[in-house]
């Protein structure tokens, strides 16, 4: 999938390197009756395109760029003519369809966020049919990128902020001049998981794709799972733990990486004021914004390869 | 409980009108134990004091000032202290402390907003009873005002979004020279509700004061259900109707102000493309993001007075 | 301006109170062009109409509603029929339509933010002619409120950050059992600006409008003044000195407030490190985001009234 | 500067892949004074350190793991130590010291942003010497990568919004069954700029490294009057000017990447109004929020290496 562009000319003063465009965030909800019953699918779609572009870079000639209205047209066509199966299946559609019809594109990245619905219950005999409470847990993310012949899907989420009350320690660190930290035996461990994770289908002949939205059930339970039930040592051991439990348990799955900011909750010292403040006895904390810990790593199936980016938080 | 200052000194060039000072956003999380079962609570609380505060304005003399750094400290000590047993129930223990304990403190106000937690159950034996994962449906927020004898409770919720996918139309309207809107006899409603709602307990001898939980949740779901079971004609219509809801539900409640933003989901036109694009047949929409409609309005129990603002979104 | 709707029927559970609707968030750039040299002014316009509007809530009859989409409409026509002379002047424009032109429309609010844009100098012969940079401080708004015949107009600025480094103390304040802050005679004082004042002209036959660009920049520049040539003792101080220099020096101006979040800057500790950290010397700062004080306050012409409410900030 | 970790066993269900840890946002003040004469450098530091760190992540044993307090702390002690002559010359400080002094640590990185004050300039004697007011413009970021022998400094920007108010079309470009969009002979061009450049100096012995803050204010006035001064075709044209002058002008920058949303303006159809619109004669624009075209794409010296990842902004 490399498509760095040559250099056009030699006596130019400066070169094109790697660049792509398009539309992003367009916002696309798709709702589907079943009878009476409604379903919802809500997306944010960005789209980035990359081939053969020097020409328009160099000197402003256009007509290898599809427009970037066009490419909205298009996931806005593509949800009425395939609908919105999940976010995977329907990025799908959409950089086959970039690569497959534009001779000047050679890559085509499509990234989706979506939102999720509940369905409101009601009393009454029809309300709970077409009518939705957004869920506001986290946000599911996908991307998919194709040279036109192969496939790699990631997906994942953003926003999923979980803690433990207890089950949680830090001691026997690295200390050096500046440290001050105290040792604790008993503390909150909170984060804001976001995590990617790489699946192995590539779409080569044969191979069944994931059942994508089983897959992301899946896997968001088992990081909740170990997440819950890890004693943690340290924010890295629990980062490890999700990682090891979706590695094992879901086959479809190379590679996770997280980044897990460490949302500090600091036992407030009420000694002053004649208070004890001890976690065994149900302790008040301070929820402090900034500064924070920030722990990121990748978790792998042994044998595979390391294709997520250190950087995957606007992914 | 006005407060309005004398003007000092009728020769100074300008005087001094309403005021109030505090610490805002002390982020305090609560967790209690019972046995190996956890549970929190988990605020942001802004506490906002007036009284006779002329000096401080006008030359600079903190006697009367009790510093921020204080009421933020407060908060923790009187979080272990007496705990938190609702956004309301705490922000009452604030209120009456300040104006009780400070002679120069005439008025206070906290306002408290809470996030929400819930269970990760897990098959393991202990995960489940200290490990938590956020919500993220709407948060909930509290108001306290006292002048140290009788108190004005205001509760509500933020960041609510709602959707009915069909049950809506928007036809009969006004048009001048400048409409262009065509009518429509199925579309999307969705919005982000914002509600404040004041309860008619003052704290008199002898009135009990509400089951603050309990109320918030059974508003919550009267909320909902009006939303999702309401035929509507326009957003204004949804408004009242789940105003009236809860003010003949909940007799606690004298009145409840709603700020609803208009979450336009418009049909894209597909025809260009050969697409049909009808409600009847499951269409698909494009979710703009401004501008947008605000629909703001009280309702209020017959003879109740209008106590809450209208700009009530900070609140 | 009353315009508290009467309970349509007393036999209603629930009665309609203050109510308002529009189109919020109408963002239009205007480009002028003066032979090749263009001018830029660039707002976000929130309107909100509210008066006869009883049967919209009750029922979902739409006849006294002019549609949202129509008052957005609206502004963009008038931004070519009128051009946008001034925030002030434009608000004016669309205040006086709406009530003019729609029976059931008594009162109509019109609120403006507008963002700054510098001209890029560049070497070249043209380019600063048609070439922005977005200025990128403070955020200027206004708002006009009209009953179709009183006009009242409200000015304001946002996002202002400032800060001394010096020339700021804090002590001799109330102190009680919940006080640990320790007294500081050399500290920072940062805050982020959120003002809105009231002009004393309402319209009257007779009456010639303020220069609204120009009483813009002259009370921005009175109040960086004042902010910088106060001695402080109390954050307090320097807004009173902020509003009465603005009051004394700008004579069309009523009244003024303030919301200022005190931007702690606390001096951090570095003994155990065994460096000094003396304000004297030059010292090292942590900027703290939460939580932080909140100091509100009016400063009012004497006689004048106190019309601006004290949650303005959404303003 | 490769660090991946080698899989410590085999049998493991899942290895771990690259990492790093540290602490993020640590929001630093600097004063220094020079008689009464204020100066203020105000950052945002982000830390993070890889190296030996299997065993925190399979077993939680913390001894490799100096503490993210303790990296917090060392950023407040050097900015007392050494003062902030400048972001990346702070940042090499900091990145020298983690690898030099932590046997396990073989690789840090240090992020940072600045945000820009100027002063505020009083007519009394002292106010414009320990005053100022942010800027607010662009924010300046710089990075650091340093695996103890060599460092790699990128530096740049975000939040530069920019507008060309004529001088650029957009035509001529590729068609499909999805395009409806109309050629536009003079249209607005805006966008925000973020870009990120990379300096060739690398701390070899011998060479003398930039004067950082003259670089970057000079790299940001080729940026602004290439956007000025190029008649634009395409966003992409923009880019590579932009690009292009910076590295001819600037010889100790290797590369620059850029991420540019088309901040899209559309001229308002004002036909059903009977109002004309032409951009000639001065246009009303809706200056639109999503979607957006997004142009991202990396500009070298002819023979340097590319480094920038493609996705640079969270950098």
């Amino acid at each position: 999938m490399a498509d760095r562009p040559q250099p056009a000319r030699t006596a130019r003063p400066a070169v094109l390197g790697r660049n792509q465009y398009g539309k992003a965030e367009t916002r696309v909800v798709k709702v589907t009756r079943d009878g009476g019953t409604h379903h919802v699918r809500d997306l944010n779609v960005s789209v980035a395109l990359s081939g053969d572009m020097d020409e328009v870079h160099y000197s402003g000639t256009n007509s290898h760029v599809l427009p970037t209205d066009t490419t909205k047209n298009t996931v806005y066509a593509f949800a009425r003519r395939h609908g919105i199966e999940s976010p995977e299946a329907f990025a799908l559609h959409l950089a086959r369809h970039f690569t497959d019809t534009q001779e000047a594109i050679h890559r085509a990245r499509i990234r989706v966020e979506e939102y999720a619905w509940e369905r409101i219950g009601t009393p009454g005999p029809d309300g709970a049919r077409h009518s939705f409470v957004r869920r506001g847990r986290e946000t599911r993310v996908a991307q998919v990128t194709s040279d036109g012949e192969r496939f790699e899907v990631v997906s994942g989420l953003k926003d999923l902020v979980v803690m433990n009350t207890t089950a949680s320690e830090f001691w026997g660190y690295a200390k050096d001049a500046y440290t001050t930290l105290q040792e604790d035996y008993d503390r909150i461990l909170a984060t804001e998981v976001s995590a990617r994770w790489r699946h192995g289908w590539t779409g080569a002949a044969g191979a069944a794709a994931p059942a994508w939205d089983e897959s992301y059930e899946q896997t968001v339970r088992h990081i909740l799972t170990a997440f819950a039930d890890t004693y943690s040592l340290s924010l890295q051991q629990s980062l490890y733990a999700m990682g090891a439990r979706v590695v094992e348990h879901r086959r479809e799955i190379e590679e996770i990486r997280f980044s897990l900011p460490n949302k500090h909750h600091f036992r407030v010292d009420l000694e002053p004021f004649g208070l004890k403040n001890d976690a065994a006895d149900g302790a008040v904390y301070f929820a402090a914004d900034r500064p924070y810990g920030l722990i990121e790593a990748t978790v792998l199936r042994p044998g595979a390869d390391a294709r997520i980016p250190d950087d995957m938080t606007n992914l």
